[in-house]
């Protein structure tokens, strides 16, 4: 907390979250404050509707600046903004941002970035977490940053520009597999099997066909080798491995950054820390967006 | 057709369908029947039940023996006839045949086979397959046959023994991605875009981690560069070249024979043909299973 004058408005708002930060003049969180605004939960209002309805107390400052990230500037948010493709350092990803149309706020909203994905022709994308990145980027410095969740990415910063990223869809895979699949059927009661999931680490390391070996949750369950309450931790181990191993072909073991918490995060750490990283440091994912939309609104010179 | 006298009764009587055979004393067969007894949909019915409920008319002959393939073999069905391990030939898997308890029926059930899979400990399994492939080993001869299905299968036959084989979660896979995770998302009036498809393909077998690569399922709708009627056939290109890459990996490139009928098969053979494959045989799944029967029948002197 801090004694400074207000001075920015700014918001991660994503499909699901909303997450506003008061600043100070000094770059200082003044206030926080989490909404049910996603926008998929955004009914009838619009855009400019939905974020003056959460300008209250502390945030009633219709007069600041506000900068906003996520996939509210997507196609399908309120205006979008174009991605910035890499390498982009801080100045590219300012660039970019746009301003929202509003006669009432003066909004801007940052640009997603996009990269080479394995192929000629083919990108990966994402909106928010580079906020997240360049926040990070600003504090702690480069690194490799990871951001674990239904699309989880791996990103490369170096002299504070991001060169490159991948989008691994291990989140979204256990998902749909543990629900939708034949590899739940036998699944009941899930606990956290460290040894599975480690063995599930362990085989998706040396692999040769994720559509095998992925059967093999199915096939441990029949044979009664691993019991139904760790099948769950074993499925987990072999989705978060294949994506280690893809990313230590890529770029070898390194230091990296995790960015978020809870469970998903700790697995993440578990499943580096086996598979040979050393040097891993852990971020709160709130404090990388405010740190990110404070660079930007700085870099952008909006305060 | 034949005129010979009826023999053997047998069938592959597996989760879904149950497909009856009545052979003649020369192996052909004299009549087929199919019926909704699948082992999801016996009701109240006992095995025995059901199977009698489908001996009418031509098969109205409980004094034959019955042969039985299919998950009717498993652990929930009428007795379980524990898998037999690879490398079997004929012998091996006749040896393992099981009787069925009844007091009206000389039933008898086929055991599946079991094959070391990737990883020390795992194992890959199948129940109905094995039928198939040992009548067309008996037909037609050594060859790779592959299985395309919800668990695709390719094994290996050499001097009539099945060496080994693996599954691949394909078909399945395709199914709980379209149905239930964002890549369904931008589909729309699928087409067989065969471009899509073997664009697909391509990308597999150059690819470095599943994760990624089918990630960009989204990305492709997002920016346009795949249509939404092609999506679909994109995906399915990627699943079925990821699950040849990996069998090139295992065993090469080499003369394959594809049982079964429809459109997964079609695609199959195109994918194989695009991928350098260039003997490929065609079988259909009812006739191998026949053979597979009477192969076994005859080697087990039921008749």
């Amino acid at each position: 907390m801090t004694d400074s004058a207000p001075a920015l408005l700014a918001a991660d708002w994503g499909t699901t979250n909303f997450r506003l930060f008061l600043f100070g003049t000094d770059g200082e969180i003044i206030a926080r404050h989490t909404a049910n605004i996603g926008l998929k939960n955004l009914g009838v209002l619009t855009f400019e509707q939905a974020l003056l309805s959460v300008m209250k107390e502390d945030f009633a400052r219709p007069d600041l600046p506000i900068l906003l990230c996520g996939m509210v500037g997507s196609r399908t948010g309120w205006q979008e903004a174009p991605y910035v493709h890499c390498p982009a350092g801080l100045p590219e990803i300012v660039a970019g941002i746009v301003t929202a149309p509003s006669d009432k706020l003066r909004a801007k909203i940052v640009p997603g970035l996009s990269a080479e994905a394995d192929h000629k022709g083919l990108l990966n994308v994402m909106r928010g977490e580079e906020t997240q990145i360049y926040g990070l980027a600003s504090k702690v410095g480069d690194s490799s940053y990871v951001l674990p969740g239904t699309h989880c990415k791996w990103a490369q910063v170096e002299n504070g520009i991001v060169t490159g990223f991948s989008s691994y869809m291990t989140g979204e895979m256990f998902q749909v597999l543990k629900r939708h699949s034949i590899l739940g059927d036998l699944m009941e009661d899930d606990i956290d099997d460290e040894a599975a999931f480690l063995l599930g680490v362990d085989r998706a390391l040396e692999d040769k066909s994720f559509l095998s070996l992925v059967f093999s949750v199915r096939t441990e369950g029949l044979f009664g080798h691993i019991q139904p309450e760790s099948l769950s931790s074993y499925l987990s181990g072999l989705l978060i491995g294949s994506e280690i191993r893809a990313e230590i072909g890529r770029h070898g073991v390194r230091p990296v950054g995790l960015i978020g918490d809870g469970t998903l995060v700790n697995l993440y750490e578990r499943a580096l820390k086996h598979t040979g990283f050393t040097q891993i440091t852990r971020h709160d994912g709130d404090d990388a967006s405010a740190a990110g939309l404070w660079a930007m609104a700085q870099q952008g010179k909006l305060i």
